[in-house]
């Protein structure tokens, strides 16, 4: 079978890297454009980019000379890791241009039009893309510490209804991308704030939990209250959740929703999807970053501790990789799901 | 003036050898006497310690002949930082035998008649003492994590009332003790447990807040729910808390009162008072355990990002330092106050 | 093809739980027996084992129950991952019984009449275990810090010979085992020592550098010189390396010789064979542990900064995988070396 | 006495904050003038300076004006954390209006009429300052790894000659300034390379070990080859030395020589002279950065592990707080100096 071609925006950058690292040798995309800024254009990738993986990179595409976001496109499918400060203007471009625009940026998440997408969670948003006035469309993930908590809230909230959320979180270096932090900072040292983290995260689940009515999305009504917390840690977010539900429930109740929960990644057995999508720990010092961040190929929430609260109903530990299920893994299923529910035909 | 001569218990371990660094030089206390394990005693003090410290060991402390708990000691006041399996009965007999003893340890500090004591925000409580039964007597200080939000919490409790506190925190490796934490476990990485510590955390504020009525501590009556996790810091443990008050209040009125807070430390400036119990930091990314922890000696509770939470009233991040505040520091603030309130006469 | 049996001795261990790990789905051995410590004999591995790898312990080895070292083994190859207090005499026993041992352990590593091999390097030793006088035999590899020094000075001794080698390791936390180093001593720290590594380093490289002579070892003459320090790095040991020679080189030849090594592991092309036991880097600041450790299966020693130096002739800096390449991978692909020269037959 | 006024130029950078730190309360200088960037300059300090010390900045210098390089300076001496990449211009202008610049850059170290100094080792070459063609003077401090092989071999070259030395140096990432080193690239990671650096190391000593011989410096012969790496430390260089020396000597002799080491500022019991500028440590796992740094205000040189060499003579580990005894410190112990032998008359 012929592979579908894509390309990479923001190629240089961690997301666009990760991109990279993650395709290599995927079974349905190829990677055949490469785009960056003007500095890096018309370079052999491998010369343009300060290349930061654990591999080498590939040499068919270390070959590619880097394009612009100028230069005309042939790939059906654009993987978008460009920087928020131009990926707004430019992802509008490309959908005008009838691309499929899968993105990862922040710019286009909470337009009305553009679905937020988990696919085991509401693949239906999907449709919204048909309501685009673009000849393509622009598909979006959440942000890295809303995904895990959306992903764990999805099916509890089906069950059990939510009325609110607290969430801290211990996120990872890497969510900052490259130079990011300074190891000044962050070196045996916690960082109480994350410019614009708690926003996103009180707001992206309801949207993802939301319901297509009328090719309009009505949220989710619960509240999220967030601290966002940067940590020494490498990759895996590391989130506490305190959960007042509507319905009463028990521990064993919401250790079995999460087991069980599955969506259509799992069903149609897509390259990127893990096996379940939730992993329940019953050690009680699990999950951890550094050893559980890359079970199933990056692409699992891990939860562990899950217990009774005195305050709300239900406190648990979330965990998840930031840049893998959280950014460029999410992307990559997204896509792979879309062309499995046969959008792209 | 004639310094009070003291001794330490537990002398080397990580408590222990704290009190003896921060000791050095005190201008009222003076130690004599070195308690440690049987394999310890009969040896210097600097021969049988394995010294962690970012200074070389007083010359004269470390000569002193360490001593076991069969001996019988000259000091009045007896600092402990006793490990837990023994420090129950050991404490009860030094009391038995007309010592004071100002202790760090967990093992009575939930003792109906015990005074679990941040002096200043319960000094009233020094008076349970006379109702133990001992000829002397046992006072204790809470545990690291508690602490800083016992400090917190006081001042907010009695103008504000509090129904519930949610808090999750990030601790330092040094709270464990040497060894401790292996470093495989916390090298990047985060642990979201800590055997023991949430029930610390949810129960001891109650009892320090709590009012003493006819000998007895009435708890104060309010909800905590802990997440406790360990992360690769060295020393300070940061808290984010969620609360919800009795009273409607500002984020204003909770600055106002979180620094305008003081108690007989500040007003009879002992040694080892901080010149405010409580630092409120307006920056957004503060405190920082690094950068915040050794601030006023130590000895201060930082605060910061005081805002509004959509759950609760308010939200804020909370940072002390676990050695010194949380600990060694925290029992000789203990021992001053006692002894210039004239309990000791 | 049916598969080897072997088991793995020590199995609760770091080495030993690396062994299990590495060995799942190998193409040619089978895990069927575990030997642990009598507090864990008799219950299955899943329950014995503090497992601290990143992925789940498979379900069929989880579900074998422990055996001790009195229980008679039916596999013809045992991987010992053992405590060096009890490998000793354990491995000996083992030997007796006619098991091939392949340890990793120090014990037996510099008697006369066992082999301590890199099959890249000196596969001609396995000669030796003829002249053992067991029944079976004993295959050792080296220290982790060596190994890599080993590896490096293998082809270079054999073309250039060579006079002294300077060496500065700055060795991951991993090549302490569990618990191992306390967080208290390594977060943010240098210890400037570990205990014995500077002996194993000083002199593990000349026996495997040695010329089999009449069934015997004769050492390869020249001197190392170790400092050995213990950094914050999880995994991957970095190596400042100067040399003399005792002819003349350049750089290039330097880079030749090392980029084009290759043994009979390659040749045959073995399961845990890298493509090229060394990698030269070009960029001026790899390799690093962090980003290069897991190459080709943590079985590379990377090469990088190859330069003149003003008092020998070249310095570089190496890294390579310690607990892979430097321990368990290094005995895995010593047993796929003697298995595919015919030793077992 | 009246206090000598000082301005700090590059104030807002990390050395210029740590002039301003360590100055705070010194006995015989007062800042009363802060230079930094345009950016900076009408402002208050406290407001252009993102402070990253760990207690808040000094009240009255933070209300201090920042002016910038075209302003006119009252001040005699101008202590200088300039950055390179304008520190070389700036300097001489300053010097050539009279100021007497005591500069941490490295611009104007190797000038021949430039004295590079470590004030227990080469005080006489501030009279280098007299040939200078300045109305005021330039005065410079070593590079922060040097500082500490230059003070350990200085004694050791005037008392048994040095032929080579080899070094590896570990370095704290506080050298690298602020943001500096990205977390992405040394959170439990070494890097093997600092640009710049080893050349820096290789050439300073030379100079400051020379001899003032007609108003010019003959420099040291011996030859220093260097390996450099960055650590994941916050403060604090270890340096891994092999020494070859001129004479024969004794792990014993070289202890006595560098305990008993002391100069001019010892002499003088200047304010931030360490009562003695090198301290040998007996244990085998010392010195270590995060233990040792601070000793003695942190302008203490630390050494352990003197041990006999297979290859030179003796090897040892030294290390040395960077950012205070290897930067802002040393300048100011410069300049007590200077000003206590009369040159400022």
């Amino acid at each position: 079978m012929e592979k579908i071609p894509v390309a990479i925006l923001g190629a240089t950058g961690t997301v666009g890297q990760k991109f990279i690292y993650l395709l290599e040798n995927h079974p349905t995309f190829e990677i055949i454009e490469l785009v960056a800024s003007p500095r890096s254009a018309g370079n052999r990738y491998v010369d343009a980019c300060n290349w930061k993986q654990d591999s080498p990179v590939n040499e068919k595409i270390g070959n590619l000379v880097v394009k612009t976001i100028d230069d005309r496109l042939e790939s059906k499918i654009l993987f978008s890791g460009m920087d928020a400060s131009i990926a707004g203007e430019a992802e509008t471009n490309y959908a005008n241009l009838g691309h499929i625009v899968i993105s990862n940026s922040k710019n286009h998440r909470m337009d009305k039009d553009v679905p937020l997408i988990i696919p085991e969670v509401n693949p239906d948003h999907f449709d919204l893309v048909k309501s685009q006035p673009y000849k393509g469309g622009i598909i979006t993930n959440s942000n890295c510490s809303s995904m895990f908590i959306a992903m764990v809230l999805a099916p509890l909230y089906k069950k059990l209804g939510i009325e609110w959320v607290q969430v801290s979180t211990m996120q990872a270096i890497s969510g900052a991308g490259y130079p990011g932090v300074s190891a000044m900072d962050i070196l045996g040292n916690i960082v109480p704030f994350i410019g614009g983290e708690e926003d996103k995260v009180e707001t992206e689940s309801q949207k993802i939990l939301g319901k297509l009515v009328n090719n309009q999305i009505e949220d989710a009504e619960f509240v999220i209250s967030a601290h966002c917390n940067r940590v020494p840690v490498f990759d895996g977010h590391t989130e506490n959740l305190t959960i007042k539900f509507k319905k009463e429930t028990t521990v064993e109740e919401v250790k079995d929703i999460l087991s069980n929960f599955k969506g259509i990644p799992q069903e149609k057995n897509l390259p990127f999807a893990p096996k379940n999508p939730i992993k329940v720990f019953e050690e009680n010092d699990r999950p951890q970053p550094a050893r559980d961040a890359l079970f199933d190929k990056g692409m699992v929430t891990s939860v562990g501790r899950i217990r009774v609260d005195s305050i709300g109903d239900i406190k648990m530990t979330i965990m998840g990789h930031n840049t893998i299920r959280g950014a460029a893994g999410a992307a990559i299923l997204n896509a792979e799901t879309y062309v499995a529910l046969g959008y792209l035909d």
